[in-house]
């Protein structure tokens, strides 16, 4: 009943009830009365594992686990848009749960787009079929930047996903806990230079050796917009949120060093200390830099309470690099989910046995491939779970 | 006078010089005899230093300087589709000496492609503007795999390649060696069943997880012909090798270990045995395993003599990862050239002072990108002929 009220007033109503401090009545309404009657937590693995206690079992999730491999969330896609899913409260909220029907994962993690924030700062973002993400009009000089609006405010234009995250707690009925998240400063800002995927981001690499300075604003302008959005998620109900740096591949110990570390180590103190100024108890948060195998000690000492891995660091390797204690989260190749059950299974065993069954969260290395086996993932979650703790 | 009869006899007749031991005078007309009259090397610095010499200034060549960046490249290729400059003799030797011209380089590497090899076994192959190679019925079963004639005679089907290493020879008049060079199997595998470039593999990665005995044979009959066209360019004239692991970054250890290692370990003993069998002396043999952070103490132990690093890979962690006196090829990133003169040298000395001066060969981490600045190179040559040693 309550929640119906919220949600038919977030749809009516743009708020700014961060930047405007006399919209504390709608702040009450929207995010702040629903927190406080969001069910209880029955599955508090992932969050125990994070924040250093022991959990009961390895906790599970899969990166992009509410996505295309699985038939019914084909069956609402065919019909939507895919940023007219994630802009739906509703419909985000519905394929957010899917994956939880289905398995016995201990995680939810909300469905949306990294992409979120270049549409909000005013760069149009479309989802190519068989292509990806395309901007159509990227930046082309630095000039460009200040034709966008970093000041966006958040809550209004990610008003879909706050939405849906709020929304979805409800509806897990404190199943599992919800994840949100966020892409990274430098892989948006890659993304807005390039103007979609690229193989070798020659663009926007070359923004950070040619123009270093402007670089290093557009990188702190987007760090700003990063930090409000996390805060925004967690008042609207995210109980953990991944950082996802998922080009830093392309980028080298020197680059990632001087680009990528000073802004990922903002988002995780501000993000926090935000919260807290807001008497908000901050939540754990993960960074999953893919491709940073050159820096995994720099980012496991940036305060944050999980690292993921991606599947090209040995466990073994990644636990020796980062600092003692780390929480790990990873690696499967996503591609070992095209192998039958026998191997899928071997695979598994031989991963979680080289990272070690405590401080681990168990995942893939990165996202989910759309053509993967549904039954993988149920191999993969029945192999973790049998493990005894 | 002799080399322009044995070039025209190349173009009439297809030989079979080593299939065919009856062959040997044809084998002398062509090979030994021009081998016999090569001009005497004049800066052997790459050659000492793959030796374990001590070379009087440290050797600097660049991945793909025969290439779209030089406006004299262009000006040729706008007349020639791309793979008819790879089997003419007379073009593809001279685009291999234009960077030669132009720099003060310390090697010529011939102007090639690692494709050849799926086009010799059968597989066509196009390069097709702004999207690179496309191989339009690529492997989509093992079934397929039996249709490719992997006994090809690799004389007969790279006799343009092979001509073309010959005459390169005699026209460098010793100035610089000259290399030659092939796609290891993994990475043409992936091309063979991609059908050309991807971001992820999926659909090759997933054979090495669907078909792991299939691939298995796929990959040493890969092997086979690489060994016996790594052979042939040696007898034709190149000075010496490198082995192009191209696709590494997207395997894993465990991939890399039961897939790669051992093809690039038969790569190397038995393209020596080979030519010890032949009485000819082994060259040295460079191995790049382009993406293979996670295998670099692996590949240091296969005998090559030299091993190159990509960009990801600090070059004090690469010295402390391979094994001891490892000769290091590498590694600045290609879009450093993007950046200004200053920032090119300061990046540059930097890569320098971090491998050290010695056991080492200057180069990109990556083939250089065709929309580079000529003058880039300059700096580069520039800055690394300017230590003494």
């Amino acid at each position: 009943m309550l929640l119906r009220t919220v949600l038919e007033q977030f749809k009516s109503e743009p708020v700014n009830y961060i930047t405007s401090p006399d919209n504390r009545s709608l702040l009450y309404l929207q995010y702040i009365l629903p927190n406080m009657n969001f069910p209880a937590l029955l599955n508090d693995n992932l969050l125990k594992v994070a924040t250093g206690q022991k959990p009961s079992r390895i906790p599970v999730w899969i990166m992009r686990q509410a996505g295309r491999y699985l038939p019914e969330f084909r069956e609402i896609r065919k019909d939507h848009d895919f940023f007219e899913l994630v802009n739906d409260p509703e419909l985000a909220s519905e394929v957010t749960i899917q994956p939880i029907k289905r398995y016995d994962l201990d995680a939810a993690i909300i469905f949306s787009d990294i992409l979120v924030i270049p549409t909000a700062v005013g760069l149009e973002v479309k989802m190519e079929p068989g292509i990806g993400p395309v901007l159509p009009n990227p930046l082309k000089t630095p000039d460009d930047v200040s034709k966008l609006d970093f000041d966006a405010d958040v809550n209004e234009k990610m008003k879909g996903t706050l939405a849906a995250i709020t929304l979805t707690r409800h509806k897990l009925n404190g199943k599992v806990p919800l994840l949100g998240f966020v892409g990274a400063p430098w892989t948006l800002m890659s993304y807005m230079i390039e103007g979609g995927g690229s193989r070798t981001l020659t663009k926007s690499k070359s923004w950070l050796y040619k123009y270093p300075k402007e670089s290093t604003e557009l990188l702190s302008k987007l760090t700003d917009i990063v930090i409000r959005y996390l805060v925004a998620q967690v008042i609207a109900g995210a109980q953990m949120v991944q950082v996802f740096e998922s080009h830093a591949d392309l980028l080298g110990p020197e680059l990632f060093k001087k680009f990528c570390i000073p802004t990922l180590s903002r988002i995780r103190n501000e993000v926090v200390a935000s919260l807290k100024a807001k008497n908000i108890e901050p939540v754990p948060m993960t960074i999953f830099a893919k491709g940073a195998h050159y820096a995994l000690n720099e980012i496991s000492q940036l305060n944050y309470n999980v690292v993921g891995l991606d599947w090209t660091v040995d466990p073994k390797v990644g636990r020796n690099l980062v600092a003692k204690d780390t929480v790990l989260q990873g690696n499967l190749d996503p591609c070992a989910l095209f192998g039958d059950k026998d191997s899928l299974e071997k695979n598994t065993r031989n991963m979680i046995d080289s990272f070690g069954v405590h401080n681990y969260i168990c995942n893939l290395g990165h996202g989910i491939y759309p053509e993967t086996p549904t039954e993988s993932v149920q191999t993969i979650i029945d192999t973790v779970h049998s493990y005894k703790l």
